[in-house]
C-alpha cells in the first residue's frame, strides 16, 4: 500500500518523454478535491542547491505550509541550471495549478536525473497535461515507479491503525547517484495536524531515518522529503504518529539501502558507549563511510581491525582496551585483542543481505545508528562514466 | 640514490622469516660509527597507536632526539597486541643495542603489516642478528624492499647539492592497506641540526608532503617518519635544507601515489580561492576521498557535477555561481555551467596516470593541494577479504 490508499489523496505517473524509451518519468500527486492541505519540507543543506529545492521551499514560505499538489519529474534534476532552472521549475508548477485549479504557490516541485541540463520543457508541458488527465486515487505505485533513477524496485510504504494512515514513496538512496541525483520522498496522511508542528514531526523523523542512511557521504543537490496532511481522519497528531511517521520514513531509508547501487550488503550499524551522542554519531558516520570496511562487508569479513583503526582515527574519545565490535551479535574484537568466535555461525551471519555490526566504546552513554551499504565493482561500474 | 648514500650511513634488509616465501621482512638502517646523531619522528594520531610507535616516542623523549639505529620490519604491525607488543618492540631495541653496541633508547623502531597477531619473535630476534652481521653502506636499496608490504616497487628519493644530501626511503600509500597497515619512511642526512631544529624542519616537510597524500582518507596505526641527521657535511640547516627535505618528503609520496592499491590515475588536486586555507584543505580533501568522484576518474571522466555537489556538502563557503573546474588547464565549469572545451585534448589528459584537477572557489584567498588515486575494481580486490 502507498501514498493513494491514504483516504483524500490522487496520483499518476506517466511517461512524458524526459526519458527516452517511453520510461514512466513524471509524477503528480495531488489531494482529491484540489484543494490545499497542511504541508512540510525538508530539505539537503547542500549549498549547491537545485532549482525546484529553492522553489519548493519559496512556496511553503508563501503560504505558510499548505500544497494542493507535489510534481515531480525524473531525468533531470534541473540542478545546476542557472536562472533558466528556476524559471523552469516555476512553470511546472504553474502548468499544475492551472490544470487542477489551485495557486501556484500550493504547489510543490521535485526533480532527480542528471545534472546541469535544462529541463526538456515541451515534454514537461505535455507530462503535466497528461499527468492531470490520468489522476486516481489507486495510481501511487505508478508515481514512485514514475520517479525513480537508478532504483531497480520502486519504493513504497504504508502504516495504519490507531485512526490514521500514513502512506510514502521515495526513490534514490540518499546519495548523489551516477549523476543523477537526489532522494526524493513524497508522504501523505490524514492526520489532523498544522503546518508548523508538521515540520517538527518530520525534521524528528527524518533525523532517525533518511538521515541516519549513508551509502557513500554523498549528500545530493536536491534531496527533498515532504508531508501533506489533509486531516480527514479527525485523530489530532500524537506521540503515536510521531512514531508512526518514523516508522514510514525507517521503512523507506531501509528499501533504499536494501536498493542502492551496486550495493550486496546492508548493514545496520550501532555505536554505543559513547563520551556522548555526537561522538557515537562520528564513531558510526567515518565507519560506514570508510572504503576499506566497505570493501570488507563486500568480502563477507568480519574483521575488526580496520574498525577499531578507523574509529581510532576519527577524533573521539578513545580506548583500543575498552572497545568492542561484534557482528550479529558474536563479539569479535574486545579487551585490546580477537576473541574466539563461532565461525561458522559468523560466516552465516556475514552472508545474508543484512548485517548486523555493534562498536561498543566503552566510554559513557552515548549512541547512533546509522544503515549502510558495501563497496562492490558494481558500484564502480556504475559510477565510472557518466555518459 | 637512497639513504645510504648520504655519508655516514649503513643499512641492511634480509629475510627473517616474518613474511613466508622467503621475502625480505626486515630493515637496519644505523651510523656507521654506531654513535648517536640528531633525530626526530613525526607519527600517527591514530589513538589506535602501535606499540613500535609508543617505544620510538619514548625513546626519543628519553634521549632528548638521538638515535644510533632504526630497525624496521613489514608482515606484522605488532598493533592491537596489547602489553606483549610493548615487550617485543622494546625487545627489537635491545636486541639492535646489545648487536651494535649502543643504548637501547638510542635504537628507534618501526612495524608494518597485520594488525592483531604477536610478532614472532624467534624470527625477528634471528632476523635482528642477521641484519647486523649485513650492514653496509651500499645496502639502502635492500633496506627499501625489505619494509615492502602491498607496495609493487621500492620507493628510494636522494637530494644533494648546497653541500648536504638527504637519503630517503618509505612504503605504503598514507593509508590502512588491506589490514596491513601503514606508511613508514626514514630520511638521512649529513646536514648539522640539533633535535628540535629537526622535528620542526620535519614537521613542516610531512605537513606538505605525506600528508597531502590522502588514498582512502584511512589514517594507519603505525604511521611514521623518522629523520636522522649526522652533521658529517659541516653545513648547517637552513631554508635551503628546509626546501631539500620537502623535496625528498614529496618526491617519496608521489611515489606512493604512484604506487596506491589498485590504482590507476594519480591526482594532483589544486583548491584555490576559498575563504581561507582551512576552507581550501576542506574542500580538497572531501573531494579527494570522495568515492563518486574517485570512480570517476577511473572511468577518465572530466565530469564537473560531482564535484561542485561535494564541495557544496562540504560544509564550506560556496556559491555555485562562482566555482570554476579545470581539468589539465582546461576549464569544464565556470559562471554555474559547462563550458565549451578541445575535446580531444580532454580525453588525452583523462587518458594520463596523472591527473591536474584545479577547483577555484572564488571566495578569497585560500588555498591547497592534495595528491591523490581512484578508486577502482582492483582496490576492491585487495580490499574486499583479509584472509
Amino acid at each position: 500500500m502507498t501514498i493513494t490508499d491514504v483516504p483524500g489523496f490522487q496520483a499518476s505517473g506517466i511517461a512524458s518523454g524526459i526519458k527516452s524509451n517511453n520510461e514512466l518519468d513524471l509524477a503528480l500527486i495531488t489531494t482529491e478535491d484540489r484543494k490545499p492541505v497542511a504541508a512540510a519540507g525538508v530539505f539537503t543543506s547542500n549549498k549547491m542547491t537545485a532549482a525546484p529545492v529553492l522553489v519548493t521551499r519559496k512556496h511553503l514560505e508563501i503560504t505558510g505550509g499548505a500544497a494542493s499538489a507535489v510534481v515531480l519529474n525524473s531525468g533531470n534534476a534541473n540542478a545546476a541550471t542557472g536562472e533558466q532552472g528556476l524559471l523552469d521549475a516555476e512553470q511546472m508548477c504553474q502548468l499544475t495549478a492551472q490544470g487542477i485549479g489551485c495557486d501556484p504557490s500550493e504547489v510543490l516541485v521535485c526533480s532527480t536525473g542528471w545534472i546541469g541540463y535544462p529541463l526538456p520543457m515541451e515534454a514537461v508541458t505535455f507530462g503535466i497535461t497528461n499527468a492531470i488527465d490520468s489522476l486516481k486515487d489507486d495510481q501511487g505505485k505508478v508515481a514512485a515507479q514514475a520517479i525513480m533513477t537508478t532504483d531497480t524496485v520502486p519504493k513504497n510504504t504504508f502504516v495504519s491503525g490507531k485512526g490514521f494512515s500514513i502512506g510514502g514513496i521515495s526513490k534514490g538512496a540518499a546519495m548523489l547517484q551516477p549523476n543523477m541525483a537526489t532522494m526524493l520522498s513524497v508522504l501523505t496522511t490524514d492526520v489532523v495536524i498544522d503546518p508548523k508542528e508538521a515540520t517538527q514531526f518530520l525534521q524528528q523523523a527524518v533525523s532517525v531515518s533518511f538521515n541516519c542512511l549513508t551509502v557513500d557521504g554523498a549528500e545530493s543537490t536536491n534531496d527533498t522529503v515532504i508531508l501533506l496532511a489533509n486531516g480527514k481522519s479527525g485523530v489530532k497528531a500524537s506521540s503515536l504518529f510521531a512514531e508512526a511517521l518514523t516508522d514510514a520514513c525507517k521503512d523507506l531509508a531501509v528499501q533504499m539501502a536494501d536498493d542502492a547501487e551496486g550495493s550486496t550488503k546492508t548493514v545496520f550499524l550501532n555505536v554505543t558507549g559513547a563520551k556522548n551522542n555526537d561522538e557515537a554519531e562520528s564513531a558510526a558516520r567515518s565507519t560506514a563511510n570508510s572504503q576499506l570496511i566497505k570493501c570488507s562487508w563486500y568480502g563477507q569479513d568480519p574483521y575488526w581491525g580496520r574498525i577499531a583503526a578507523q574509529i581510532g582515527a576519527s577524533g573521539i574519545q578513545f580506548d583500543p582496551e575498552k572497545i568492542s565490535v561484534s557482528y550479529g551479535g558474536q563479539i569479535v574484537y574486545a579487551k585490546g585483542e580477537a576473541q574466539e568466535v563461532d565461525a561458522q555461525e559468523l560466516k552465516k551471519h556475514m552472508a545474508q543481505r543484512r548485517i548486523d555490526l555493534h562498536v561498543d566504546l566503552g566510554q559513557g552513554n552515548g549512541k547512533s545508528e546509522v544503515v549502510t551499504t558495501d563497496l562492490t565493482h558494481a558500484y564502480i561500474d556504475e559510477n565510472m562514466r557518466t555518459s
